[in-house]
């Protein structure tokens, strides 16, 4: 069996990494617009070899879509012209609106599978890249009665196989649900590293006063640009509301501030305390 | 020597467990307004008994002051008018110009050394205090002039005998960055959680879609609203600001995604991005 990743960076790079424990006689092709990370996702062993898209496609049994999702929407109806009658194609991409919108206007709709694996970090390209990322996770699939049973079938065994639990939804709650409880989180995280940059002149300062707390509410401020902001583009709709509540919420809690309104102020936080119990469901998977 | 924690809680229980491991034969005494976590901190070898502070204070070397900033506020006084002759008194809250100005106003003003110890975590009381919160950070002295030399002298040497990091600014510099590199994190942790949960309606979906980044952006929401409320109170000037200068950056942000204007998107990434270089730093310390 033949798999090409295209795009072998963080997600795309983890997936084959922990599809090749599993199988270890599985050929794995990269595709990659840099020729750098080309090279090093071979010396890490994450593919075996490296070929331009034109000629990996026709052979493979399955091409996993790991790019940004402005060139997912770009390269998804010259990947399906490419793929061979057997063959399957899979993305992972963090939106899946529009680019389900791109696959259902092809003549191939049958043999796309639309998939997120909930699963990330701060890094990126194929250094980026470890077998952990995936097992364990929750991965949607979305629109599958519109993709062949083979194609849905080879992709949920893969997911299984490495251990994901599959979810399914259509491509709009999938969109939405993803502006509250992801795309927001980088959000908050890009304007808190922005304003505290742009406030606090003195780095020093920052040096020597932010604890481990600051740290990982930032965290994901150390995210890539060229990823999130077509993930924003593409969710903008959703994204624009979420944000919106979120600044309502916060005006909402700076009035208690202003005001001294302690009560308030502490029935708020109380209210938001309750995420306790749902970190520890996250945590626990 | 003995020294009394006045609130056997994660700050005033972690210092102590650092000194007990650097002077084993130190007396430590607790002071808690609750009867369970008295009883506790001395089962985990935290304090070696637990006294009214009435009785503590007087017989104390050292008394540190490590309940919620509005506690702090309150019984100051009253420390101050019990300690010895020879005694010293240190706070630990998150705050300073309030708790500075009420020292200010007490005979005593020479005895007392107001202190912050740049550490924490989301979880409170005498079971949430552990021996490696403190060694490597940060501490911030404040108005040390104010202070008599050997009160000073004496809290400078045990915060570097358990390996902290002095620092000193005015109480109003200290209240001002901590706006932006503490309290505003939290807030924007809190407001992440409420939206979350305000909005996503459907728990089920918060635990099958949220990945370890919003476990992480969200994780200071946690935090206990009765020892955060008053240090937003008691700094709602400078925290005010920062929400608002917040607010203005998530609206300039909104804008961005509303017209369309990926390249001010990303301009704006870029820009917090910068953040990588300085959480560096804070990880290495």
């Amino acid at each position: 069996m033949t798999i090409t990743i295209i795009g072998i960076g963080l997600l795309g790079g983890s997936y084959a990494l922990s599809l090749r424990d599993k199988y270890p006689k599985m050929h794995f092709v990269g595709v990659d617009a840099s020729e750098i990370h080309g090279r090093l996702a071979v010396a890490k062993g994450i593919v075996d070899e490296v070929l331009p898209l034109e000629i990996a496609v026709p052979k493979s049994d399955l091409v996993v879509l790991a790019v940004p999702v402005n060139y997912i929407v770009e390269l998804l109806p010259q990947v399906l012209d490419l793929v061979s009658e057997k063959g399957t194609v899979v993305d992972l991409g963090s939106t899946k609106r529009m680019i389900c919108e791109v696959a259902d206007k092809h003549v191939n709709r049958g043999r796309f599978v639309a998939a997120h694996p909930m699963a990330g970090t701060e890094n990126s390209g194929p250094s980026a890249a470890f077998r952990e990322l995936l097992p364990e996770k929750n991965v949607i699939l979305c629109d599958c009665e519109k993709s062949n049973p083979d194609s849905v079938a080879l992709v949920e065994a893969l997911f299984r196989d490495i251990g994901m639990k599959i979810h399914y939804m259509t491509p709009s709650e999938h969109d939405l649900h993803l502006a509250y409880v992801s795309h927001l989180s980088h959000v908050t995280a890009f304007a808190l590293g922005y304003t505290v940059l742009e406030k606090e002149k003195d780095e020093q300062n920052i040096f020597d006063m932010a604890s481990t707390g600051f740290s990982s509410t930032v965290r994901l401020a150390k995210s890539s640009p060229a990823m999130w902001a077509p993930i924003f583009d593409q969710n903008r709709e959703n994204l624009s509301r979420a944000l919106g509540d979120y600044i309502e919420f916060l005006n909402q809690y700076k009035n208690f501030i202003d005001e001294r309104d302690v009560q308030s102020s502490i029935g708020f936080m109380q209210r938001a305390n309750d995420i306790r119990r749902i970190l520890a469901g996250i945590e626990k998977k």
